[in-house]
């Protein structure tokens, strides 16, 4: 039998194959991850987003199994709406099956998930497909990527990986099994695009374990660390420092409370007794005594960070000669918070350490130099850049021609296109449902929603509720949210109010229904609003009498 | 008698000093810049912001002159709302002048403002206050900082500014004149303090004229250059490249169009006959022979860039071996609009180059660098630095302290702070109204405004109207509006029902006027809904009968 692959891309915004990925042959499927998206500002009301799952629902009876790589939200976090369609064991490292379980218990109505712990190296049988995890270093401990075997070839996917020949845990990428992997020969490279804009290497993570250490070592009074709950790492060589500096470590957010319990629990974590302490006993202590490692770093208006900025914190607070390390990089879209929160902070006293003016964060994506090292041990025949938008897959693609793949082999793809490969030959032969579905509190939403429009328009120009009555059209009530103030609304009632005269006349002479004459009188409302006002609000009806 | 000076930054959103600042004398105001700010998302319907005018407004018969140091929005938007209620006269330079004139006109019920041009160097009598421009360079030609010499000494302001010692147009920063000052004894320095916190120098803007230049040069087909309208030299290098190359150059954009027009009339551009074209005769001529300057550098959604990468544009297309530079950088808040744009036009089939990529853009404001040399030459006995958020000025504090100047005569201010100088010492005395007003079509609205709130609620959870009969409350009619889907709400229907009828026994029972059971409906409604739906639109119960 002549086997072919189909390789799909499914959803998010913008980032290509990042939240999900589909692997297919003949009747049987493997899912790569199943992550969430965060809505930015121009979304409101929207809590997640999610991949489009439909392809997955009406292929359910093929998939054999889902591979996650590592324990982030953006790949783990859609699984409990996954799971609401479709029935497969998941498969992870131990963290992320301890992350996962956590969240599958929160969504009542999945039951019977079955979450398998798995280690770099085991094999995985999954119908035709052999599966087998290798160690790469990301931003969180236990990250692999994921070597699959098909009946055409070998496939190679990196997961999220850099290449940290000094990671915290010991754990470096397992450069080895890339280059016996490349030296059997491998059909398919899918590799990491995010940062295949940025020249050079990204540096390790050992590299802010030093910048965080000389600040605990120097600190006139407390140190405060504001970084991501997952990034268990440095969470671990602040814990080093703190030690050896006489420090005690306390933990604020909870999220960053749950990350550490858990990771201390399961291993990935270890402090000698005494050495993390409640945040009620570290404020007993002498401020040169003391570290707090906290969330907030996204300057998330609700987060402890940001009420210990403004103030309002009830256990923690700031004095002249502490210090305040923001050990991340604002994602796109929150420079704006994050700038708030640093300027907050040094006007409570505090010294502020960021990004932008010390080596306080590295990220866990390779760089340029790294993804070429990569292509050259693994050498693989055809090769498609993920993760990342179209600009970094394009770069990618430069960089697998610069080192010898061959440009008709190279696919730079969308997400819902559908590759498909031989041993010889690849083509984007069709395009399944992609794209983005909104969570909004129990609901899923498809992008074009009519409701997800009416917000946007309701939160430009509010909203004017007209209460008529045909036989008093002098006594319409009025009730307007967001539109414009009282004073100004009755300087303009009775020119409206001819406008729903006038209109209701000219129904009543075409004989139009109830419905068309709402109609009618929207558009007539809205155009002399407009014109009187310059806004649109979303105008609505209602008639009695 | 002894003389005392007030130092007042004014508004703005999170910058200090920097839309607009008024320097006072016993009963003498001088106004600097009166600019506006641009809403992001979180704003809707907010068309501009404006730094809050009351105090100018209460002491509106003290001041002699409004100063502007340049032509940018944030420099000068603000004045045509700021002559509704005072009247000064305004020095400019010749091509800020111009830009005012043209947005004074189009504000009705502006009249008799009299704009004065002047030059470098012209004495200015302005009351107690003498003042002279100075030349700096900045993104706009003909960018000015200003020294004021008060009866206790000189106030030197740099106004945004940049050293460049290659400048397009050839005129410098005029550091001779700085010196002279210095030399002579300056006061107070006020300092732009934009990028006080980047290390070294910032560079010329002939080094990306120069990456033009090789881009034009060696491009394939048509090369296309988004960026503001208002860099008049970065066009003028663009227009000498396509000489120099044999091209033609189009412009596209409204504010891009008439922006060249203005300098071309004023002198400010300069381009033989010819090598401007129209649009329509662009797109007659061999791709090679063609370079586009348009807008929409930010991403901005109805931008013509946008437009071409999105293949909407009426006139303008993509096509293989086209080459497009966005020669600026995104401004925190538009990152995701611009990285959406290179995406399409790389998808169109454009190779494109932006900042993360190339050297295609520099900014306009001194580095740490710069900012000393400055310190040093005018040698102030007071410093405080403007132009800038938080951080930014506290850099700029420590780069002044790190070269001489006194802590305790280094002031970080707030906007509305009046700081009061004398001869030998300042103290912050007083604060006055500042902060940002918002400008929504026709009317201003300050920041606590109650239609501002209403509107963000809007937009995340929509609106639902409810129209209750008394006498037949089955009958009631529920009008929604971005809150949930029609099936949605009619499965909770009945549920509603049952809250307001019991609500309204309560409220007969405890005999409320129709406005408290509104209240007492809207509260209900709005519990039961927040509990069954885990949202809280905006509930507008309607009562008759």
């Amino acid at each position: 039998m002549d086997y072919s692959i189909k390789i799909i891309p499914l959803g998010g915004l913008g980032e290509i194959g990042k939240n999900m990925m589909a692997i297919e042959i003949s009747n049987e499927i493997v899912i790569i991850d199943a992550g969430v998206m965060f809505p930015d500002e121009g979304l409101p009301g929207i809590d997640l987003i999610i991949p489009d799952t439909t392809y997955l629902k009406d292929n359910r009876d093929k998939i054999k199994g889902i591979l996650i790589t590592h324990g982030h939200e953006d790949h783990t976090g859609a699984l409990p709406f996954l799971l609401r369609d479709i029935t497969a064991p998941i498969y992870a490292s131990s963290l992320a099956k301890g992350l996962i379980d956590v969240k599958l218990k929160e969504h009542r109505g999945i039951k019977d998930a079955t979450v398998i712990a798995i280690n770099p190296g085991e094999p995985i049988s999954l119908g035709v497909f052999e599966a087998e995890f290798f160690r790469v270093t990301h931003s969180i401990p236990d990250a692999m990527g994921i070597s699959l075997t098909t009946p055409i070839g070998v496939i190679v996917h990196t997961g999220d990986f850099k290449i940290d020949h000094t990671p915290v845990d010991g754990n470096p990428t397992d450069l080895t099994k890339l280059a016996e992997l490349g030296d059997q020969g491998v059909l398919l490279l899918l590799s990491d695009s995010t940062y295949a804009n940025v020249e050079g290497y990204t540096p390790s993570e050992s590299i802010v374990g030093q910048a965080l250490n000389q600040v605990i070592a120097n600190a006139e009074g407390r140190v405060m660390i504001a970084t991501f709950a997952s990034l268990i790492s440095r969470i671990q060589e602040i814990l080093n420092s703190a030690l050896k500096h006489g420090r005690k470590v306390a933990f604020v957010g909870r999220s960053m409370v749950n990350n550490v319990n858990m990771a201390l629990k399961m291993g990935y974590l270890s402090a000698p007794e005494g050495l993390i302490v409640s945040i009620k006993e570290i404020d007993t202590l002498p401020r040169a005594k003391a570290v707090i490692v906290t969330t907030g770093s996204q300057g998330e208006p609700t987060s402890a960070l940001v009420r210990i900025s403004s103030g309002f914190h009830r256990d923690i607070n700031i004095s002249n000669g502490d210090t305040v390390v923001i050990s991340a990089t604002p994602i796109p879209g929150n420079e704006n918070l994050v700038s708030r929160t640093i300027d907050n902070l040094l006007r409570q006293g505090a010294t502020v350490l960021y990004d932008k003016i010390a080596l306080v964060h590295v990220h866990g994506h390779a760089s340029q130099e790294e993804l070429k090292l990569i292509l050259r041990l693994v050498k693989p025949t055809f090769f498609v850049p993920v993760h990342g938008e179209h600009r970094h897959l394009r770069a990618h693609a430069e960089l697998a021609q610069s080192v010898g793949v061959r440009d008709s082999n190279t696919f730079v793809l969308e997400n819902g296109n559908v590759l498909e490969l031989t041993q010889t030959k690849g083509h984007i032969i069709d395009q399944v449902p992609s794209g983005a579905m909104y969570i909004d509190g129990r609901k899923i939403y498809d992008e074009y929603n009519a409701l997800l429009k009416d917000r946007k328009n309701l939160s430009r120009d509010g909203v004017l509720v007209l209460i008529i009555d045909r036989n008093q059209i002098e006594g319409t009530d009025f009730i307007s949210r967001g539109f414009i103030e009282e004073e100004e609304l009755s300087d303009i009632r009775e020119s409206i109010l001819e406008v729903i005269k006038s209109t209701l006349a000219i129904a009543s002479t075409e004989r139009h229904n109830n419905s068309d004459t709402k109609n009618l009188i929207k558009d007539k409302v809205t155009s002399f609003i407009s014109q009187e006002t310059r806004r649109r609000p979303i105008i609505i009806p209602f008639i009695s009498g």
